[in-house]
């Protein structure tokens, strides 16, 4: 079962989450207007169809290999990475000024989804790229963007990120490459980092490296941290390739999934120092890496997003074909699977559950858009703290989901899924580091309650429960009964996760703790909520076109995906409530059975 | 993290759920009196943690190899299968007639347990050969008996269970595998199986097939198929080998997990016709192979407690070692990641997931014991009927449970856990068939909700809840604060427990696909009520032991487990009824989603 981009459905939810059409309407989205977004991802899910889908499977079978510091990529790649480069696709959303499109986030969101789900593994290069871009457009020297922010646009040079290293993962604190600054203004940089995707490979002449290293006077911890790019090749002043710099590739990981993304352990100035340029200032390389760790959150919650829809459509290919059993009301021995009522349960929880992750992943690249695009600053200044609330969902949220649907769709396929010809267990094995990189989800549900939730005194999250309560007074008021019971779960979800709220704001100044210990399941619940009700948004829009007398079967199926999810995820809210409000003593108590 | 048999805890567990004491106490478990059950456990934990566990990694990495008909072992299986055998561990239940020693089902899952924890794709051989052993016992001619059990039962000739073929999986009716009559009492036959669980390999000189096959002149569908015996090599009349039958191994499949386990392709008759010896009667091999595949189904069950107590193991040693970010109160700056609220989190649900779904396996065992071994033929039937009741859950319950504490335990890991080397995502692969194979669970969830909970009108189920009822009572009584709100998230999720038993019970008269859409969640409450009940029973047995002045500190960790479980998982109770109750429409809808 190839991938096939569902891009009417991308476009109803960027509609429905993101304000696509309103967008348009008011100027947020001028460079979209006249099919533009419809037009360009119907390019880009060609190049995700005809290109990267049949690329998917010989990236996990023969994976990245490493030889002699030399990593070469799967068959095909190197050419997918050149029309990928000639498509233009990794400028989509760089700056003008250097030759990017400038296109929004919520553009790139949709391609990214298609992209990911053709083929998530190839994926991984270009998705640090563009956060790269974006840490040098905020950061770098002029002399730096001049030198690189154009090749790496363009995608000509594709970039990578290296801030693990052996002994500094989700904590920064204990980071140890090591920066020495030079006469000539340049630094040399030693130092092992690990976990590095696309540190090396063979699909580009230059590769460019943000690296963070501790300076020998830095203050200790996170505050003594610097960020530098440290180019594979030197770059000559006529932009042309000088010789190589103290930087190699040491060996690759062997990995679950993502095998064609090779995971590079690179080694920095074992020949007496890899020459690097400072971005910003000295110690301050932190916020710099964060600018591109925000972005590459919301694409990584993308990629949980993606192999949800791909792993569904497989499954669902599979349950039309397979025949087993007799359904009821059969006039044949054997009925395909799918017209069982447990399979169709999981098929539709895969369907349900992926959409939900679209609609809170576009959500958040709608408000990015806007913290950008508003013309009123302080329209901007709410977006961007909206902005900053989602993305601990967008890439947790999202993630979760996943690994929960790609499992699903092994489940589909009973034991032709355990047999990796099928392909079913690859979305499994990849879609299992998206939890665990850019932060892991614990991480994220940490900078969900302890730095988003208070934002505002907790404002920020209570306009968004009152935007979604608007939501369901809508479903309330419409009053088709193939809505069910949408409204009324809705409602009381969102009672229950205001319970949750209100609960970890009171906990916040007394007692962390406590907080902590019910971050996840709260995190959970955000996403579920958020999903939900713009769930029930995208059904209030198909309800609307319907009565408006669009024929569309789709908007049916809409409403039907968002009812499905209503009555049988969101019933789920009162039990998290539970988890989160009465988390704090069975955490308290835990050391007692773990010691054992 | 060498995996390490929590011996003490699962014999704590079986006086919990299964009654081991009370039934040495009343005669149903004399055989395990003076220490008997604690020794036999304690020599096959030394089997599982210095034999099987060394070669669970090799396993993986090597894998079994098929060249030219011939299946190769890892390296080290054939040793520590000849270690099995000389153990007498494959004797353990067969019965004494044929060399076996006839212990019960509650030991066997103890070992079981232990066994397939340190090495899960060692055990599947052994695991059918148990099966086999009490198919044949119950219904082959004394002559298949004579000739096969007592090699079966010393495990010198592991046997196999051929049921799947292409187009017959979770449905056998279309099976096509064919038996012709011969003159002389023996059939020939001839088909292809798929899927059979070391149908080839080189750790015995004789492997003995069971296979499913038709008559010609049988009456369609599954009422028309035979069981039948096919050794790989005939039996001489004075017990030796003679020629080799026609049956060879076409293949071996590429998985997902579980490597070192040869799955076959087996195919019988090209060369003129296997031969093959009838069980039972003709027609009737569906129910011979019952009796195989229920017990099947608790072992199975039990991998999934064995998967998820040894990546919580490993786990739990990943999370004292490894160091990152200061937790509240510590004093330097890096803490091991236990100490962290979130960590700390996901291990407790590792834990008390697991338990849990031991506490649903013991049970079961024990009432399959008192099945059998019960002196009163009423209290025989009755627990037969519970046993019949149990067994869904503890298959789809405890194998879901699997799967997703192994997920937790790449989690908890970070990054590492998605390199290979580290070893909890073999887990998180190896656990993933087990929820498939041996009945899928959606298969597991009709049978409980269709054949099981409508055994004597609903009264077999009620008597479950009233036992559980009855536990929670007791809780409420104790008044221990250490218990939090252990008995009333109980009671609250029992009285949803009964709401959709309820519920179902009306719908199977009226609109069985109704119910049918709800049997996975369904299945999935009973195994938690029923888990968190047993928990409650065991913290319960904690208290009592503490008040009486022992001072064991476990005690205090299974109060804290068991409370944590109705804390934290439990209360989803609410959520899973309404999905039960609440499906119906949701489901009927479906196809308008599906079909886009």
């Amino acid at each position: 079962m190839a991938y096939r981009a569902p891009v009417s459905e991308m476009v109803f939810m960027m509609n429905a989450a993101a304000g696509l059409q309103d967008g348009i309407a008011d100027g947020t989205y001028a460079d979209l207007a006249d099919g533009m977004a419809e037009a360009t991802l119907n390019e880009a899910a060609k190049y995700a169809e005809n290109v990267l889908g049949p690329l998917h499977r010989v990236g996990d079978q023969v994976g990245s290999k490493w030889k002699d510091g030399v990593v070469t990529t799967p068959p095909g790649w190197v050419d997918a990475y050149k029309q990928f480069v000639e498509g233009g696709w990794q400028s989509v959303t760089g700056s003008a000024d250097h030759g990017g499109m400038g296109l929004p986030q919520v553009l790139l969101a949709g391609c990214m989804d298609m992209w990911s789900a053709a083929n998530m593994a190839f994926m991984l290069g270009p998705v640090l790229t563009f956060g790269a871009i974006d840490a040098l457009e905020a950061h770098a020297s002029d002399e730096i963007k001049h030198t690189y922010l154009e090749k790496m646009i363009s995608g000509v040079w594709p970039a990578t990120m290296n801030l693990t290293e052996p002994g500094a993962g989700s904590d920064l604190n204990p980071l140890r490459t090591r920066a020495e600054r030079q006469s000539d203004g340049t630094y040399k940089i030693f130092g092992q980092k690990i976990f590095i995707t696309y540190g090396e490979h063979d699909m580009s002449d230059n590769i460019v490296h943000l690296v963070l290293a501790r300076l020998p006077d830095a203050p200790a911890g996170t505050k003594g941290i610097s960020l530098f790019v440290v180019p594979k090749f030197f770059v000559n002043a006529d932009g042309s390739l000088g010789a190589r710099n103290d930087v190699r590739c040491a060996g690759i990981e062997h990995k679950l999934g993502i095998h064609g993304s090779p995971t590079c352990i690179m080694v920095y100035g074992d020949e007496g120092g890899a020459t690097g340029y400072l971005v910003g200032e000295e110690n301050k390389g932190l916020a710099c890496m964060f600018t591109m760790m925000n972005d590459a959150r919301l694409a990584t919650g993308l990629q949980g997003v993606a192999i949800g829809e791909a792993s569904y459509q497989h499954a669902l290919a599979y349950a039309n074909e397979r025949k087993q059993g007799k359904a009821a009301g059969a006039t044949t021995p054997l009925s395909p699977i799918i017209a069982h009522p447990d399979v169709k349960r999981m098929l539709m929880t895969m369907k349900a559950l992926t959409l939900s992750a679209r609609a809170v992943a576009y959500l958040t690249a709608g408000v990015i858009d806007r913290s950008r695009r508003a013309k009123d600053p302080a329209a901007r200044k709410a977006a961007a703290e909206r902005a900053g609330l989602m993305t601990p969902i967008a890439k947790g949220y999202s993630s979760d989901i996943g690994c929960e649907v790609a499992s699903l769709g092994v489940q589909v396929h009973g034991g032709m899924g355990f047999i990796e010809e099928t392909g079913a267990a690859q979305f499994m094995r990849d879609a299992r580091i998206v939890p665990i990189y850019e932060g892991t989800n614990g991480i994220q549900a940490i900078d969900l309650v302890t730095r988003k939730l208070p934002m505002n005194g907790g404002a920020v999250m209570k306009a968004e429960i009152a935007d979604m309560r608007a939501t369901v007074e809508q479903l309330r008021a419409t009053n088709d009964p193939s809505f069910g019971a949408m409204a009324q779960r809705l409602g009381e979800g969102l009672d229950a996760f205001e319970r949750a709220t209100d609960w970890l704001l009171g906990k916040l100044g007394s007692n962390v703790q406590d907080a902590l210990a019910g971050a996840t399941p709260y995190l959970r619940l955000f996403g579920v909520m958020r999903g939900g009700a713009t769930l029930g948004a995208m059904a209030l829009a198909a309800h609307k076109a319907r009565a408006g007398g669009d024929s569309d079967p789709a908007h049916a199926g809409r409403i039907a995906t968002a009812r499905f999810f209503a009555e049988n995820v969101v019933v789920g809210a009162d039990g998290l409530e539970a988890t989160i409000t009465g988390a704090a003593e069975s955490v308290l108590t835990a050391d007692l059975a773990l010691a054992g």
